[in-house]
């Protein structure tokens, strides 16, 4: 069985591993799974071929067989719930696991998005630097209560699960704000999902493509 | 075996059915399974007692046993995986369904949630007037393309599913907006989501709290 991802031809990250891709991949190597990448571009994402297996164009994807598979969430959960290594055998542990990916994705990542809106989308409009530190402080209130719940455990409900794979990836976005400095704890718990193997090899495989010399003109 | 829910004693929407224990309140709708539910204030929610149900200070939660869950998306999908009625049995059709309830919580939601942060957050701004219509352009990207997806199609990818039902109860958040009637294919498959009898259940539920005359001073 031979699964195929997509990724950016080139990440507007320029290779820092914030790329949706790099989430896939990092679940890929901790299920031990072997994948293939086809890079496109941001014209080939907006094109039908695309567009059939990524309804918003977007990337990544996910073939396996006849399945097709969209969102990043759900690619990891499919993984995560066909191979070993990523969530609990206990029914009730698998459920809060899964639980902690939903709330990396829907209520720690939506606020630090923002930062996006303000930056880049808005970042001509003569609201973007009042509105900042706006958007700080939404994100501010949800580390604050993400710490306290982390406290001084290793990983969100027991052992490292989807759900701490999810929200270190969505944590690591901030860490160019230095928002992240401001919860030691919560760098910490960071840190220690990139010190995993399989983050590593995640990590290099989405910088031996983005880092790697533009192609000759 | 019991399961209890939480929602607000009061929701802001004074019983539009746009708050999420509506979405909770319809699966458990839809896969028959009876429920309690136990109305919390928004002092209450940032009690410890319910930080340690949901550690985000939110509504809703689900009991089950020794089960405690938070998270809308976790909490449906813990229904839609352990009860018949909201996901396809086989195991592709699945993971797809279970693919559009992330899309609809993390693709389509978000930039309908700028709304509330444009109107309300940040209503009081000097910008909020002239922001508005960029975040409105926002949403238009999405459902052109989710519009396009859906096609004639009674809904997202073979029978009713999960994946609809937040589907629609993300677009619902636009009715007030008049967004929707841009999109006549969208307003009837939201129309068609409306129709059934289990959401007309829960809606009812909800409708019973929130529109209620308020306790006596």
């Amino acid at each position: 069985m031979t699964i195929t991802i997509t990724a950016f031809e080139r990440s507007p990250d320029g290779g820092k591993g914030l790329a949706r891709d790099t989430r896939v991949r990092w679940a890929l190597e901790e299920v031990g799974q072997p994948y293939d990448v086809r890079l496109v571009s941001f014209r080939d994402m907006k094109e039908p071929a695309h567009l059939r297996l990524h309804p918003f164009g977007q990337i990544p994807t996910l073939e396996e067989d006849d399945l097709v598979l969209f969102e990043t969430g759900a690619i990891v959960l499919h993984l995560a719930q066909s191979r070993p290594g990523l969530l609990p055998d206990d029914a009730h542990a698998r459920a809060r696991a899964i639980a902690w990916m939903f709330a990396a994705l829907n209520t720690v990542e939506p606020p630090i998005l923002d930062i996006v809106v303000v930056k880049f989308q808005e970042g001509d409009k003569p609201w973007a630097q009042e509105r900042l530190p706006l958007v700080m402080d939404r994100i501010r209130a949800r580390l604050v209560q993400l710490a306290a719940r982390l406290g001084d455990a290793e990983w969100l409900d027991g052992a490292f699960s989807a759900g701490d794979l999810m929200m270190v990836s969505v944590l690591l976005r901030l860490r160019p704000s230095g928002l992240l400095d401001e919860f030691p704890g919560l760098a910490a718990y960071v840190a220690r999902g990139e010190a995993r193997p399989a983050y590593q090899r995640a990590f290099a495989a989405q910088w031996a493509v983005n880092a790697a010399p533009p192609p000759a003109a």
